[in-house]
C-alpha cells in the first residue's frame, strides 16, 4: 500500500519546522555531546498501524546517522504493548524527533483503526467504505493513505478529480431554470475525461431524476436504511449507490444490508481519536 | 483573542492547494459564467466557535470580490442551527472555498468545544487547562489558538520555547551518573533566559527530588488523585503542580479538587471530534 | 472557463522571481522616478487567446497601482494587430512586468491555438480532442486550462486522478502470470472511487481483451484509421474509444471519421509554437 | 557543460508535485508489492540530448533505491532508436517517475536540437547563436542550459544581469526630451558594474546614434540582411553587432554572411518542438 | 552546542539560491570538465569559530561528491592563519560554494567572537551575556546559535516564547487606566504556561512597581551603573535583574560589578564585524 | 532608486515568520481588544535611510488596516531625533510588527550610511564605490539596494551575472598548463553575452598579463596605493581599474587619488554597524 514519499517528506518537514525550528531547549542544555542510546516505540492500545513511514522519516530527517528499524508494517494490526519501531544512535536526536514521529503515528493510526472498525461492521457485504474531503487541512494525502491502510477506499482527492453534483449546485442551476439532467449533460460535455459522474440526492424522487440524467453513481445523503433499500431496488444496477450522512457503526451495517455499494464517512478523517504510542529510551 | 494572520494565511493556502490546485471539475463544467448567490454557514450542533477567521480568509482567498460577513465571533458559544457566516457574490467561488472553510471550522471548533468542556469540569477551582505538543502536524499554531478560544491556556509551542525534563532525559542522564539535580542545574545554566524549568515525575519520591532540584513546575505524570493530593501537600507552594495522563472529564475535576495548578491534556488537540457545520446556498 | 487563481498567482510569482529577483538593471538606471505611460499589448498573428488572466496578474503583482484593462477575453479568437490589453500607470513597472506577461500569453495562446486547429479538423464529428500528461514541467494546470480555452477537454491531471493501464503495466503483470482482466479487476477493487478505467491497447486483439476486462475506455495507441474503424465496430458502444500516437491534423480527421470518441494529443502541450505578442508603450 | 544541481532539483520536485502528489492510482492499485524490473529510455528520433541529469534525478527522487545509469551524455547527439538511460529496481517506482523524466528530456532535448540546427546553419561564420528571455515560465535556467548544450550561448538571464536599452525605454526617455546618448550615459553611471551596454535599433540611422552613445553592443531588430551588412560596415568594429527578429534557418545564414556577431532567437526556447522518447520496461 | 540541522539547510539553500541559481558564469566557461583540487579555508584573524557546520553543508549541497573535513570545531578559538576546513574533489564545485560558505563563517564567527569579548569583560562575575531580538532578518536561529558558541545565552527567540512588558505596552495600558500590576496579572493569567514574566523599567521607581507586580525578571533599560546598583539592592533577590542599553565592553564590566544577573546586548547580532576567512585552492 | 517589491515581501514575510509565527505572547495576553494608538519611528543617530519600504510593508503585512505614512524617503539623510515613519491604528499590531520593521531599518540604514561615508571619502575623484558578494545570507538584493541608496554601485549579484577570474581560477588553470590569456579567451567564447571580463591580479606583473589577455576590467587585490598608481599608468585606459582589499576610509581616498576607477569593499555589507531607531507609541 504505497504512499508518495514526496508528501511524507513535505509533511514531516513542516512538522519539524513547527517543533524544532529553534532547537530543543531542554536536550541542548542537558547534553553537550552525543549520548548513545536505544529507543523503542510501543503501541499503548490495539490498533491498525499507519504512519510508520512518516515516523521513520522524522528520525532520519533530524539525524541521518540514526539507525531506524520498523518492527511492524503500515497496515498491520498491532496489539497493546507491541514494539513498533527501534532506533539506535544519539539519544539527543531521538528526543528531538520523538514528538513529531509520534504525532504522525497517533493520528494516522487513529484514522486507520477507525476505518478498520467500519470495514468490520460491513463485513460479509460487498459494501465499500469510503473517505470524504472532510480531512484535516494539510494532511489530505496522508489521511487518505491511512484510510486505505485500514481497508477503506478513497473518494475524491480534490475538487479537480471527481464530479460530484450536490444540492448547492442544483440550487444554483435552478436559478437558471435547469435541473439535474442539464447538470449531468454539462458535466459529461465539459468535465475532465476519465471521471464518473456522481449525483447527490436526498429522496427517492431524487433517485429517479438522477437515473434519468444517467448519473454513474447516485449518492443518497441522509436517507434512512428503508429509503436506501427502496432506492437500490429502483436503481436496479443502472448506477452505483453510495450513502452518506450520520453513519455510525450500527448504521453502516444497516446500510450495507440495504444494498449500498459505497458508504462515505467524514468521521474517518475528521473525528478519529488518536491511538496512544510511547517512546522508551535507554542509554546503550 | 488574536491569532497571527500570517499563520492563518499559510494554512488556508496549503489547504486550498490540496483541494483546488487543478480547479473544481464540477463547478467549472456546470457554470460557464458567474452565478450571483448568497451562502450561509450554519452550526449543526452546540459548540464553541473557532476558525471563523480562517473560514473568512478561505472565501476571500478564492475570490477577493466575495462579500464575507461573520455573524458570530471566534470564541463565542453557538447553538445548533445558528447562522455563523454569510457570503454574497459569485456562487461558483463559494462552492470552491466551501470545503476548505468548513474543514477549518469543524476541526478548530472541535478543539475549542472540547477545551471548554474540560474548563467547565474544573470550574470553581483555580486549576488551569493546558494543551500539549500532541498536535496535528502542520496545525499547531491554529490548534493552540482554538484551545485559548475554548478557555484553556497554552503549554510549549515547540521544543525551543519551554524546558521540560522528562523521564527519557533522566534515563540518559543516569547513564552519565547524573540525576534531576544536575539536569535542573544544566537547564538553568544553559537554557534560554526567560523559561521556567518543568520536571516530570511519576511518583511522590520524584516530587521530593524535583523540589530539591528547584524545579519551577512539577509535572505529575499518570498519578492518581490521591497521589496528586499528597504531592501538592508536599510541595507546599514551593513549585507549581501540573498533572497529565489519562485525563477524562471526571478525572479532571478530581485532579482540580486534589489541588493541581494545571492539567495538560493531549486529547484537546489530538482527539477532539469535529463539530458539524453546513453551507446553504441560494441564487440571489 | 475559470482557472484556479491560486495557480496563476503561483506560476506568475515564480516567473517574476526568475526575471526580476534583483531588479531591472536597465530601467532602474534610466528612470530615477515614475514615468506616466500607456502600454498596449498587441497580437502579432491570428490566434485563440489564453493567458490574459496571467498577464494581467503579472502587471498587478509588479505594481498594484497600475490600471490594467483586458480588451479581449481568454478563449476568444483574436486577429493579427488586434489590441488585447491596455495598461496605464508608471511605465517603469510595465517594462518590468512585460516579458513575464508576454511569456505566459505567447505560450498559453500557442497551446489554445493549436488545440483549436485540431478541434476544427474534427468538426462535424462527435470526436473530442484531449490533452495528455506530456506537459511542460511546472505549467500543467495552466496548459490544461489553455487546452479547454481552445475547445479541447482534459485527460488526467496527474497519476492520482485517472486509471490508465498501459503496456508497461501489463508487461509487469505478465511477470506475475496475470493479464488485462486481472489488472482491471485490481483497479476496480483498489483504485479511487469515481474514476473510469482506461486500458491502452496496440492491436484489435487487444481490444477484445479490454472488452472482456470491462474497461470503461479503450485507448488505441499508434493504430491506423482502418484498425481504429475495425475496433470501433468491435466495441459496439460497450466502451468509449480513444486514440493516440502520431496525430497530425489530417490524421485527426481520419480518426474522427473512423469513429473515435476521443483523440489525445501530446503535441497540444509539448510542441505548440508560441504566438507572437508585443507591448507598445508611449509616455502619457 | 555544468548545470546548477539546485535548479534541477527544484524543477523536478515541482514536476513530481504536479504528477505524483496524491500517488499513482493505477500502479498502486495493480501492484501491492515491489516488482523487480529493468527500464530503458530510448530516443525516438535523432536529436541533441539535454535533460538527462533531470531525468536521472526524477527517478532517484521518487525512489533512492533505483539504480539509474546514463548511457549517453547531455550535449551528445543521439540517433533514432538509441538507448539513453537504463534503470534497475522496483518497476512501480519507474512507472511513477516516467512521465516527469520524459517531460524534461523531451522539452530540453527539443531546445538543444533546435539550437544545434541554427548553429549548423551559421557554421563557417564566426557568428554566435544566442537565446533570449522569451523562455517558458519557471524553466529559464534549464532552457538556457539546453541552449548551451546545443552549441548556443546565453543572453541575459534576467532583467537584473544585462543592460538592454529597447525602443520602449527610448520612447519613455523621449517624453523627458532625452535620447539614446542620455540613456547610455545613465546606464553607465547607474547600472551594475560588469555589464556591457546593449542598444536596440531598428534602422541604420539608429546605428549611428548608438555608436555616438558608445554602446558596447548594437542590436539590430527586424532589419533585413542588406541593412545588417550596411550597419556592420558602418560600425567598423567599434561595437559588437547582434541581430534579432524573424530568424529562420535560412535567414540565420544570411545574417551570418552579413557579418553579425550574434543572432538572438526567441524560438529556441519558446517554439522548439519536443523530441520523442519512450520508456520500455520488462520484469527482471 | 547543537544547532538544528533543519535551519542550517534552509539558510544555506537560500544563500545558494541567491548566488548560484543560474550557475557560475566564470567557472562554467573556464572548465568544461572536472578539475581535481584541494581547498583549505584559513582564518585571517583570531576569532571564535561559528558556522563551520553551515560551511560544510554549503560544499556538500553544491556537490555531494566533495570530501569535506572540518579541522576545527564550532565554538573553538582559532588563531590567525589557522586552517579550518579542508575539501577534496572537483575544484569547480569548491569555487561555486566558496562565497556562500565563507559568508556564513565570516558573519557567524563575527557574532561569536564579539560575544566572547563581552563574556571576557564580565569574567569573574556571575553575570550572563544575553542576545536580543535585534537580529538580522532571516538569520535569527543561526545568530543565536553563534551567541551560545561565543559563551552567551539566549533571550527570546520570538514574540511567542517570552513575556516582556515594555514601555510601549505600559503606555497603552495607561490609556486603559491600568499599570504594571494589571499587566503582570494579565500576563500570568493569559500568557503561555512555562514563561517567566519580564518587566522593563527605566528608573528605580519602576523597579519598585515591578517588584510589587511580582515580575520574575526586571529589565533595567538605559540606567547607569549607580542606578543599577541601587536597583539590585532594592530587589534583594526577589527577582532577577537584567540590564540593557548602550552597553560597551567597559560598561558591561561596570554593570556586572553593579550586580546585574544578565546583560542583553543588541550589538552582538546587529553590529558584529565580520571575521575574515579565505579559501586557498590548488590542483591535486 | 527602485527596489523589487517581490524581494521586500519575501524577506519581510520570512522575518515575520521568525518573530511572529506563534503570536505575541505579551501583547495577546495584555490586550484582549484593539487599542487605538499612534506610533512614530525616530532615528537615534545621523544616518542615510534605507529600508523604509520594508518597514512600511512589515506593518501592513501584520495588519492591513494600519495607516502607515513615511515621513522621509529611502536614500535621504536623516539627523538624530528626526521622525521617519508614523503609524495610526491598532496599537497591538504595531507592537507585533515593531521589531521586524526596525531590524530591516537598522541594518539597511547601516549599510547605506557606511556606503555614504566611503563615497564622501572619495568625493572629488571619479572613483566609484562598489559592493561585493560578501553579503549577509538571504539579504543580498536588499543590501545591494542599500548600497545604491548610500551612493555606491553594485558589483555582481551572483556567480551567474559577472565574469571574474580570480587567483583560484588561475591556480586551477595552471594545473592544465594554461594562464590568464587562455582563461579570458574561454570566458569570451563560453560566457554569457553581455558580461564584461574582470581579471583579479595581485601585482604589477599581473596587470601586464591581464592587459595582454584583453580583460575589460583589472581588479588589483591587496595592492598598496603606489602599486595602484603604477598599474593605472601601465593600463593607460585600455581597461578599467578596480581595487579591493583592506580598504579603510583613509585608504579609499588614497586609492581614488591613485587613479582607481572602482573600489569594491566587502565591509559595506558584512561589517556595517546598525543604525539605532526607536518606536514610540501613545494611545490615541
Amino acid at each position: 500500500m504505497p504512499v508518495p514519499p514526496v508528501e511524507i517528506r513535505r509533511a514531516v518537514r513542516l512538522a519539524l519546522q513547527e517543533d524544532l525550528a529553534v532547537g530543543d531547549a531542554t536536550t541542548d542544555a542537558l547534553f553537550p555531546s552525543a549520548v548513545p542510546a536505544v529507543g523503542t516505540i510501543i503501541a499503548q492500545q490495539d490498533c491498525v498501524l499507519a504512519g510508520l513511514a512518516a515516523a521513520c522519516y522524522a528520525f532520519r530527517a533530524v539525524d541521518p546517522t540514526l539507525s531506524v528499524t520498523a518492527l511492524a508494517e503500515d497496515g498491520a494490526s498491532a496489539v497493546r504493548e507491541s514494539r513498533i519501531l527501534e532506533i539506535h544512535g544519539d539519544g539527543r536526536s531521538m528526543l528531538k524527533a520523538e514528538r513529531v514521529a509520534l504525532n504522525f503515528l497517533q493520528h494516522l493510526s487513529g484514522v486507520a483503526t477507525l476505518t478498520a472498525r467500519f470495514c468490520e461492521a460491513v463485513a460479509g457485504y460487498r459494501t465499500i467504505i469510503l473517505d470524504t474531503r472532510k480531512t484535516t487541512p494539510g494532511l489530505r494525502v496522508l489521511e487518505k493513505w491511512a484510510v486505505r491502510l485500514g481497508g477503506g477506499r478513497n473518494h475524491r482527492y480534490s475538487l479537480g478529480d471527481g464530479i460530484l453534483i450536490k444540492d448547492n449546485h442544483l440550487a444554483l442551476m435552478k436559478g437558471h431554470g435547469a435541473g439535474v439532467v442539464e447538470a449531468c449533460r454539462a458535466a459529461r460535455r465539459q468535465g475532465p475525461h476519465g471521471l464518473r459522474i456522481i449525483v447527490e440526492v436526498e429522496s427517492v424522487d431524487g433517485v429517479e431524476a438522477a437515473l434519468e440524467a444517467k448519473a454513474d453513481v447516485i449518492l443518497l445523503d441522509n436517507m434512512d436504511p428503508a429509503a436506501v433499500r427502496r432506492s437500490v431496488e429502483l436503481v436496479k444496477g443502472r448506477a452505483l449507490v453510495e450513502v452518506s450522512g450520520g453513519i455510525t457503526l450500527d448504521r453502516a451495517r444497516e446500510m450495507a444490508a440495504a444494498g449500498a455499494d459505497f458508504i462515505s464517512i467524514g468521521a474517518l478523517t475528521h473525528s478519529a481519536p488518536a491511538v496512544a504510542f510511547s517512546l522508551e529510551m535507554q542509554p546503550s
